[in-house]
């Protein structure tokens, strides 16, 4: 009997916690279920009960799309591809919103003033990087991250130095002072370095004039190396597409990683030769792969920044057939990073969405004062094979005799695909002598053929389209709500904050009171400070 | 012992069926827990133990409107209201998708075509009008409701006849054979009478150029007075502002009701003169309040379509004055309905998008060949006080001796708020003579103002908003899942009829054989197909 008796008790004994644990469960579940919707949502997705999960935040900017670019890029998808209507793009799967984009001085926002409100969750003016209205430097989400023992990355088509990654890993006045930026970037800062890996473009801003490095000289004005520098820190370096496969997409990457794989922007995809440039499909997985090995002991992940950044410029340049390519490849990039996801045990959350919306492009354009047909042509988006900036290039480049027959035969009929162009189109060609002006005719020469329109060479306002994609969103409720619908752009960085539990207010009084920039003449600011699109046209000196 | 036996046996067999529910209960939550996330919400939202539940759908289409007159028209009511960024349109508050618009023969849609995809939940072409693409019948949404016991209603602010509130309640190869639709809604079609409650305009195709109604005649060709016909038929019948009021905001109304308040369209909001036209949100809630009332004894609902139909027209017209307050006053009519349905104890949902986006219209237009500031000025939207239309009419009525005077103090200064005008734009107008081209000079010279872009008189492809809204999400799985996302526009019209289990096909499959448009020459219809625009400038004799 003692024994049976024993046995009972040492049973009800080791019952007991288990007793106690189905307790509180139900008592939770309880609580949760006879309270409204909303409360036990959070109630579930406190999961106070749980322990902390390593987790990874992607967050993708595509720099200028706004929502006509996707109805534009999945129609001339179907179109060339001979696909349904069904067969939409990876992005297509995943709207979770739209953004609201004002800046804290205007109704349209700048990249710089966009990318900061992603970067601190704040409203800044037009040119602010990484920097409040009143010019004290804030804390971003990735320094934020990385302090919390996070890995970092930036992931760019464009330069590095740009806006958008700027925003995110250095605090500068105005984004004009790129030199500056790039030394933030490497750590002389005094945070010190919070970039565990940087791919893009922008080596300019990491040499001198009197450097030669693959035969171009530097930008510098101070006669630094920044590149030799970072070497010497301890940085591996990748200057080029050789250098960039050595990388072994990744799996062979010494961090901190610092791959400046053009002078100014990686060309459009529509002109990139595979030989000489990663796609950005190639850079985004070089990042993810080489941050998941870096992260794979540690009980922290990831913050990694992925950047279309030039569907911005085919959009300042008025250019449809870049643009589509733009956004292709960017779909592309999304998709590999999404099955990388899926697959990975790390929860992982991919966020994308734009800064703003560029150059007022609308898939519908009128040609006369007749009434307008209700129709725009993929084809010829298809039909050309290179952007107007390169095409703009090769005539400014070239120095045969018969330059006539080069518009003709080469320019119109083999590159753009155009056979019924006019004696005056050939006429404004050969009269045209600036990359602005050129550009400006052969994009409109296909615009018009496609009947697509533009309203301007700069932004717009309105709101931009928010996706997201969250690896753990198997579960019956979906950590992606909250932020569904129509939001602030500052909400998309508190979101992502938020997600790893980071507090931003912690790093800004870090740094606020810190001398970041130097005192810059507010009308040179005003100057130069969308010279993004110009730079666009005249700096792009790799393609 | 007996007596206890069988009193437990009593409370045994009392208790059966109890456990039998509950063991049923706990089998259906167990099923749903151990499945992934989408079975149990499809589990759980299928509600197999529940009885139907009386059910409202609210459909709203806000034809013309993309995604940039949104943004517009929020930061146009924050700048006229001094709000700050958070103070949103009730609309904005509701987000919960996009919707692709192409029709099943261009990019581009029109409304006919863009309301069958939501009527029937079917792709056609460009003038469907409730037919398929090879021109049979498809059953649409609101003669499934009605002949499954629904009331059902059509608001609009233009004609009842045009292709909106058409592609719900008649079925003709094109758009424009506006007379027959008229019969078809009025009940002349092989289903007999669908509609039980029309609000709007467009009583021309209700009678004949014999008849005088309100010193106007009707456009009808065939002779008929269609309102006479109604009112013998049963339908009670208002023509005017008095009638209208006379309903009593919907609290004395017999159905079927007949109220045409306009003989094409009733004014902008903008020109609206409170005495002659309701707003129209009094339109909507007369519905509303009808409706409800009608149903109240039913265990069936009601659907309703509410269109803010010229949105559209000030799009085609490039009038940004007139649309930003066609916008505000939809958002007004969507949050008063909205406000009935969360105090309604019948499941109700609101969904509303748009059929396509119109103008190509931007929140940026580049000035000069400068680059362009990035702002643009919600004071000049503000500045005008009369739309496009209704200036260029004022124009043309003119018989006074000294117009340029009558242009610039009465016309630029009084009404447009405009004071920096050139000699060059009173010389414009005074040389121009049709109405469209006046109306194009004028509203040119508010949108240069506003830096407000247009590409076209004609649609766009852009994807439009969706938003939604269910008087039951408080439960902690929501119903609107189902339709999140970006979607194809016939999964708007699906979705509503899965909400009210209604089988279109059924409808399709009795009325696929019958008579119902007179053939017509394909190439007249070509030609007239697209006179919406034409027709929304030159045939509005209401204002």
């Amino acid at each position: 009997m003692e024994k049976i008796g024993s046995q009972t008790n040492v049973r009800a004994s080791r019952r007991a916690p288990r007793k106690i644990a189905h307790f509180l469960l139900a008592f939770v579940l309880l609580s949760c279920l006879i309270t409204s919707s909303d409360t036990f949502k959070d109630c579930w997705n406190r999961r106070w009960w749980q322990k902390p999960t390593k987790k990874n935040v992607i967050f993708f900017v595509t720099d200028g799309m706004g929502p006509a670019s996707l109805s534009m890029t999945r129609s001339f998808r179907q179109f060339t591809q001979n696909l349904t209507r069904d067969d939409i793009l990876v992005l297509d799967h995943h709207l979770i919103g739209s953004s609201r984009t004002m800046s804290s001085d205007s109704l349209i926002t700048d990249s710089a003033a966009g990318a900061t409100a992603f970067s601190c969750a704040l409203k800044s003016y037009n040119g602010a990087i990484g920097v409040d209205p009143s010019k004290q430097p804030c804390g971003t989400i990735l320094e934020a991250a990385k302090l919390e023992g996070y890995h970092t990355g930036l992931v760019v088509t464009t330069r590095i130095t740009d806006a958008t990654p700027a925003a995110f890993s250095s605090h500068v006045d105005y984004r004009f002072q790129e030199d500056l930026i790039a030394q933030h970037q490497l750590g002389d800062y005094p945070l010190g370095r919070m970039v565990d890996l940087i791919i893009g473009g922008g080596r300019t801003h990491f040499y001198s004039a009197e450097d030669v490095v693959y035969g171009s000289r530097g930008s510098r004005s101070d006669g630094r190396s920044l590149i030799k520098e970072a070497i010497e820190d301890g940085w591996s370096y990748a200057g080029n597409r050789k250098e960039f496969d050595a990388l072994d997409k990744g799996h062979n990457v010494s961090l901190p990683l610092l791959a400046l794989l053009a002078d100014y922007d990686i060309p459009f995809d529509l002109d990139r030769d595979d030989a000489d440039f990663p796609s950005l499909e190639e850079q985004a997985m070089t990042a993810i792969n080489a941050l998941t090995e870096a992260t794979r002991d540690s009980d922290k992940g990831f913050f990694l920044l992925i950047e279309g950044s030039r569907i911005d410029h085919a959009g300042h340049q008025n250019d449809p057939a870049a643009q589509v390519r733009e956004v292709l490849a960017f779909d592309k990039a999304f998709e590999a990073v999404l099955n990388h996801a899926a697959e990975s045990n790390v929860e992982t959350i991919l966020i994308s969405t734009s800064d703003h919306e560029t150059g007022g492009l609308v898939t519908a354009k009128q040609l006369s004062k007749a009434y307008p047909e209700y129709a725009w042509y993929p084809q010829a988006l298809s039909d050309s094979q290179h952007s107007g900036e390169y095409l703009s290039k090769e005539l400014l480049r070239y120095d045969g005799s018969n330059k006539s027959d080069f518009i003709e035969k080469t320019i119109f009929e083999k590159y753009m695909g155009i056979f019924d162009y006019t004696k005056n189109d050939t006429h404004d060609l050969l009269k045209l002598t600036s990359l602005a002006e050129l550009n400006d005719k052969l994009n409109g020469m296909i615009s018009t053929r496609a009947q697509i329109g533009w309203t301007t060479h700069g932004h717009s306002a309105v709101d931009v389209n928010i996706y997201g994609y969250a690896n753990r969103q198997k579960t019956w409720l979906n950590l992606l709500d909250k932020l569904r619908g129509n939001r602030e752009n500052t909400d998309v960085g508190q979101f992502m904050a938020d997600f790893l539990n980071l507090d931003l207010q912690e790093v800004t009084d870090r740094i606020k009171k810190t001398k970041h920039s130097p005192n810059i003449d507010a009308v040179e600011s005003l100057d130069t400070q969308t010279d993004e699109y110009h730079r666009g046209i005249y700096g792009s000196q790799d393609a």
